[in-house]
């Protein structure tokens, strides 16, 4: 129950890894796989997104940027504000491509598809 | 291997989860279990320590500041600038504690001690 305060927050990277994501029409389009973090600062850079239940794209993952995922207790999943179709669009990439140390092309790539400018350095 | 630009700051909060955290002096005091993210904003509010192996008050937890943790390669976990003593007269609580809406106190408790100013709302 929240407090007057109101700080209501938080919550547990563990218990974000797995959770469904949904689209606005409310059909579950894929997982939350990782949440990508900045080692030396307090940012969360993206989430890490599969989609391979309609991409057919095999272990290729989607970066979102993690203000964009909006949780829904009704649904018990996050929803993203796009169609199928700008999701099968966007950029998709192996995990290894969204984390080695030369795979910062794939993050700003994928931030520039979805219009959110990165705020790490 | 890191290009020019440099960007090496990336880590997926799966692999963080686990990860062993250790004193100056290289002694192994305890786990990361989990990472707490900020719903609604993009900041990591900090890492959730179990110190259990020495404090023997069972499942306590330290809320630690993200960035006070520094990983070490050589030793495959991060390093906590903190002695013992400091660790074991750290506030303690659980994950409950640490989360509910109503957790707030805790939180500001655990960074008046360690002295970092909270950075969210």
């Amino acid at each position: 129950m929240p407090t007057p305060s109101g700080h209501t927050d938080a919550i547990r990277a563990s218990r974000v890894i797995g959770t469904k994501v949904y689209n606005p029409a409310g059909e579950e389009i894929g997982t939350v796989e990782d949440v990508m973090l900045e080692k030396t600062a307090n940012d969360i850079m993206f989430a890490v997104i599969s989609f391979g239940g309609f991409l057919g794209i095999g272990e290729k993952y989607h970066a979102i940027p993690w203000s964009l995922l909006d949780f829904d207790p009704n649904r018990g999943g996050y929803t993203v504000p796009y169609s199928t179709e700008q999701l099968k669009a966007a950029p998709a990439y192996s995990i290894d491509e969204l984390t080695v140390d030369d795979g910062r092309a794939a993050r700003e790539a994928s931030f520039n598809y979805w219009r959110v400018d990165p705020y790490w350095q």
